[in-house]
């Protein structure tokens, strides 16, 4: 029965997510994990989410309908608002698009301006999830090297010249987190946002702005939003969620983009699954309605920024004699290990049979053969999630991190 | 600005779904709707569903934290149950995937199988979004016609044969709604049930059984479900969904699949959106824990059968002389009127001139230049769906339609 399905061309280069391998590999009883990108459960506001049902009583009739593919409206009014905020400028509410997570928000782009073989420039290391959605539309890939200033920009026109030489074609689109990426934890510098607006006016190529860390701040002083910088213009396709400052299993984000572009991206979605189910969108909206969201953040950027804290003096503590560098990040929920000496790959190994685990920098890199010029990969670093797990398990997390590094 | 965005070769050929555009012209008040497919919210469990929100303070940790790709474990639980009792025998875990939507299940097979230009054999008329979807995978259609025992299947064999010699390829996939046909709302007999599933095996073309409307019996017998007659092979990819059964608004559906196409839909999807919300997931997996679902599958019958008797009698009494022939539904949602003398596109507009709107049969085809074979077209019929007004809404909009139609 084999012959029964002939996969399609793209369907064939699909490559199992990297992470959720690991995944498989860690679920071992009193395994530490630093691995998962995962926010801290005891921090969700179940209670005062939970309370927002009423909403599901209240508007029942209208909740459990069909919904506009655009979003649930009193949704929208509160994003709209938002990202007014966000902004410093009103947007027009034809740029706004309600997503199933950001990661739909970065798919529907994909299906809409991707050919199979197209470039798109990522900063190196980027989010695995991106790669796989980009790579299941066919793209390839150009990686831009960050440093503690983040993607650097300033590579981005020689990077254009090559692919064009290479290919024929200029890249279709540009990707960035620009506040505290995944996995690095950086933020781009003022400088080089600036110079990146105007590099994609200038060479007619569109920046993905993933933004769901922008508001996890600890320390440091915040930068404008690309759009901003943009003042909403279509060189910056903004996607922002309430995965990272609410819940994750809300599935509730959203795009900001060029009214013709989030067109586009609808008639995409009515193809894909219509709409983001109103239910959540009742729920998130009835939230935010309530003022909760606010107070919510004040709550979760005193327990990350205190875990934060923690991870850097574990760190410290255990890994004294320069096995491995690192900054600590003023945001986000990421720390960003360069080994000395080791593979990660091989150091992933040795952790796991001490019971830590953490997701090797390899995950964070599309594959040699995917990228176009310049090759980058990840082999030296690895990620660590300080955001899951509770302070003990941080600090004796490290210690077995430093056994396992051969301190 | 405009060449900052250079859209996919697939993008360029998206349509504005045909149902959205009538909705933006029949907004107007007084209007009566027989044209979108919605359940009546007047029947929506909106207080039981509202009180499941028990199981967000209960499980909250775990509901609001990012869930698996393949579905939140209690509702994949009750699910296998379900279909072990839909099929009569125990379908394998990893058969099974929870989508947003059944829209979300045949866009992931879509993708998953089809490349641009790929025939996929569907039943004349049929379902919209089916089209859209398809459509915005590349797919082109080679379409059987339905008659009052559904889909032609006698027809498939020289429609394979005629695709392979038009376009070198045997189609990829069969699409069918086997029960209660959105838009026809006729039934696939028993006998071309068996007999297509045995050619799917024997041609080694896979059927998409879209079943959103299989429980909504009100008259008749039951027939096999197409994934029964096939005991779980691969000839049978089956959807089911609880928007039509509980609520469109939460989004969540269901796909029964041979395991290898499943792993390949789960990689697909988390690069479109990682899962179906873990919150709606777990509501409606704690209203079916509550044994909601049965009786209120009762409630829905009541009401429907009732609705659909009163357009039965509506259209009798209003259009007594010829002007439309149509047969009375054994269950779904709609009826499916052939007009004797009108293009369904003007009668239409008059339609909307009296105050009343349904969906012309146009919307239910694929565009000419998009079939390979025989053209079939739609342009002598009329939907209307009778499960969203209420009695009296339902007597007076055929009464605007029998004066549309000059009688």
């Amino acid at each position: 029965m084999s012959s029964m399905y002939r996969y399609s061309t793209l369907a064939g280069k699909m490559q199992p997510s990297p992470i959720r391998e690991l995944f498989r590999m860690i679920r071992q009883p009193g395994m530490i994990s630093f691995a998962g990108g995962l926010p801290d459960p005891s921090a969700f506001p179940v209670g005062p989410f939970a309370d927002c049902s009423d909403v599901l009583s209240r508007d029942g009739r209208q909740v459990l309908q069909y919904g506009a593919s655009e979003g649930y409206p009193p949704l929208r009014e509160f994003l709209l608002e938002l990202m007014g905020d966000r902004l410093g400028a009103e947007i027009h509410p034809e740029q706004l698009l309600v997503t199933s997570g950001s990661q739909q928000g970065l798919n529907l782009v994909a299906r809409v301006l991707l050919d199979p073989g197209d470039v798109v420039v990522i900063e190196a290391p980027t989010y695995p999830g991106t790669i796989h959605s980009l790579r299941n539309a066919g793209a390839r890939f150009a990686t831009i090297p960050c440093d503690a200033d983040g993607m650097q920009v300033e590579l981005l026109p020689g990077i254009v010249e090559a692919t064009v030489a290479a290919t024929g074609q200029r890249p279709k689109l540009i990707y960035t987190v620009p506040d505290f990426s995944n996995p690095s934890g950086v933020c781009m510098s003022r400088d080089r946002r600036k110079r990146l607006v105007a590099l994609a006016g200038e060479l007619e190529i569109p920046v993905f702005e993933d933004d769901p860390y922008g508001k996890l701040r600890y320390s440091g002083e915040a930068l404008p939003n690309l759009c901003r910088i943009a003042d909403g213009g279509p060189e910056v396709i903004y996607a922002s969620s309430f995965s990272k400052v609410l819940a994750p299993g809300v599935r509730v984000a959203w795009t900001v983009a060029d009214p013709g572009l989030t067109r586009a991206m609808v008639l995409m979605r009515q193809g894909e699954d219509l709409c983001t189910s109103t239910v959540t969108q009742a729920l998130v909206a009835e939230y935010c309605r309530r003022g909760l969201l606010d107070s919510h953040m004040d709550r979760i950027l005193e327990v990350y920024s205190s875990k934060c804290e923690a991870m850097q003096r574990a760190l410290t503590r255990h890994l004294p004699n320069g096995a491995a560098t690192w900054t600590e990040p003023e945001g986000g929920f990421f720390f960003w290990l360069e080994l000395a000496r080791d593979s990660s790959r091989d150091l992933f190994d040795r952790a796991v049979a001490e019971k830590v685990a953490f997701v090797p920098g390899d995950a964070f890199y599309p594959g040699r053969d995917e990228q176009v010029g310049e090759v980058h990969t990840g082999n030296r670093f690895a990620r660590l999630c300080f955001t899951f797990a509770d302070d003990d398990a941080i600090d004796e997390g490290c210690r077995r991190l430093a056994t396992a590094l051969g301190n």
